[in-house]
């Protein structure tokens, strides 16, 4: 009888969660990218009771004012990254092994996860328009979706160490994609108001305070 | 006795994987740097159903309308590389150890893999000439022949936990390998034709659905 | 009695560690895209002892002489970025278990590495600006900050392995904030000095020489 | 007794791996993004026995012309950083355990490390100057000499698992650092000859043929 690729490849649980923390460190580091300085020109030393002294700090200021509206959306990816970086990890610390297949899962999870900063940068260059905030929730939906995917494969297949986490873990998602779905909702009235829900959603995800529903999810 | 360096150099499997794992995440990231959003200019806030409320989306459109052409070019890549790596991943998975040669020789396929956002740049600007294609198919074709050469040299000294998988795995490469230059020799015709054998090609691989002969390999 | 997300998520040391490495290994690379080079012009090849031979050197000459100033930059925040990595690392090896609570405080480290760059080129653009300088202690004051809030919430809930390295890990870091309180306010009167004392303040952290009282820290 | 901060830190050989193959990661890929495709013009489909379709040929072309030049560079500093990180990775596989002043040593040559792509692409730029050429060998020489540096200090603090591979260790250091400054001075007459007897020398330092005296180091 002889061996099949198929039945051997992508078995390797610890490779996947290197690649994934590597792509999730480039993509999180990207996000800065966006936070540019324009070049300066170098002026003389004065102290700061000067004049002089002052005056250097005026052309600093208008560079903070510049960048200052990129951090929102900086902030809000970190956390959405954040966030589906730890429901990933909260997975494969369960899974008790992997296959191609699930890999292969993982590998379209990873390619969601490397298009959040297209997305981040696409809501925060249009910050008005509603096709920018589809886009950013479809990202979010998708990456959803294919976390459940995995739940559903190894669930299947019995991949899970314990069967007891899978009911948490898919509540969690259904939860956090119906407060997105309804976050996404108030941007057809105001985008700004819906921007500020998600912020407030994933708040809420990562401080996990003592208010129900969410001190359950 | 003295020792040599090239006897006790370059022996960690643990680190050649490390190594591979952070190089296919920056090069899976730097994929998407194509996919850039122009600046933008920000508009007043307006629900959607008033006409400026969609008017504000009209140059958010034009952005996705530009963009939307380099997406497949980033999902055949990303497939590629997620080829690529799942098939090296499972090669290391089944060696016990490595040496200086070995190492070098996985070195050398990281520096094709470090070469594919290029070539994938390359034919997503000129998607209909032919150099970019045959330029992206002789960086497949070298991937395959050093994964190759990689089989060979860690067969011939032992290196192989067990010896039952060295049959699978060649046998993957030679019939991708066929596959790829067949949808190359598409290009010659029609690239887009070839472009989709292409992306075809890799969803057969990534899905690896009960249809033989794909099913095999 | 069912399982709760927020009980089983984000438990991972090791997952927190290799995210970190990630994060610190691209922040760091980073610094130094600021250190970019001109497109050159190639002319023919002389040797050094002619006069076209030396001529082709002023060109490349003219290239060091622009680029020099970003080299003090890149060196600060090298140093600074790694004494954080190793305060991280201690703290991290210490550590028994994490939980949700705790891998957020650490993502919110790990923003706060990415942010490094940016403050770092907004210094090295405007450095004789005081609000530059102020960005970049905030930005070292919130990374400790961050840290002494892992150390309380780590001791509170019992996360240590031991805990008589609790003291030392917090005195390190109010002893070098101090320092870099100090540090910052020379700015007010000349940033030049405020930039050198930051690199000595690195250079005995980096270096820990027997002089008290910075052999103790 | 109270513990100090500086006998505590910096103590994970793991992390210190992991930080090394992840810089690593990012100066290798980096170094591809010189090879930069300019923006095409998206012509008609033609098969490549018509007239216009070869004519769709000629703009990509010219790209490959451009980008051509720069393929050298990328190659010989792949090699360059390849054996540097085989260098160091057989230094950590030898070593027992490490402190704070060994993380530090190998802080600075992670710091050299990421200096590479600036050498390269200064090389790569004016590959008819001397001032790159130095500042390339001087990248290399001090990347030697804190090699060197960090086995004189694991030496002296006992830090080896066995002490019979230091020789052999030190010796390749001296031996490569030699050949490379010879490659050096041939600069001084034509700048090509020189970055030839470099690549040659990465050659022998990466194939290990058996040729004596480099099949002893």
């Amino acid at each position: 009888m002889t061996t099949s690729y198929p039945r051997i490849a992508g078995q390797s649980l610890e490779r996947l969660a290197a690649l994934s923390d590597g792509i999730f460190a480039v993509a999180l580091t990207l996000l800065v990218l966006d936070l540019r300085v324009p070049v300066g020109e170098v002026t003389g030393q004065h102290p700061v009771w000067t004049a002089q002294g002052r005056s250097a700090d005026r052309a600093a200021w208008e560079v903070l004012v510049e960048v200052g509206p990129h951090f929102l959306p900086f902030v809000m990816s970190f956390m959405t990254l954040g966030i589906f970086w730890i429901g990933q990890q909260t997975q494969l610390n369960h899974f008790a092994r992997t296959d191609r297949h699930l890999t292969w899962i993982h590998l379209a999870f990873l390619a969601l996860v490397c298009l959040m900063p297209f997305s981040t940068n696409f809501v925060g260059e249009y910050p008005t328009a509603r096709i920018p905030f589809v886009t950013y929730w479809l990202n979010l939906l998708l990456l959803g979706l294919v976390l459940m995917a995995s739940l559903r494969y190894a669930a299947r297949h019995g991949m899970f160490k314990t069967d007891d986490v899978l009911g948490a873990l898919r509540r969690r998602i259904v939860f956090y994609q119906a407060c997105y779905a309804g976050a996404m909702a108030l941007s057809l009235v105001d985008t700004y108001v819906s921007m500020g829900a998600l912020v407030l959603l994933q708040l809420l995800s990562a401080l996990a305070p003592p208010i129900p529903p969410f001190d359950r999810y």
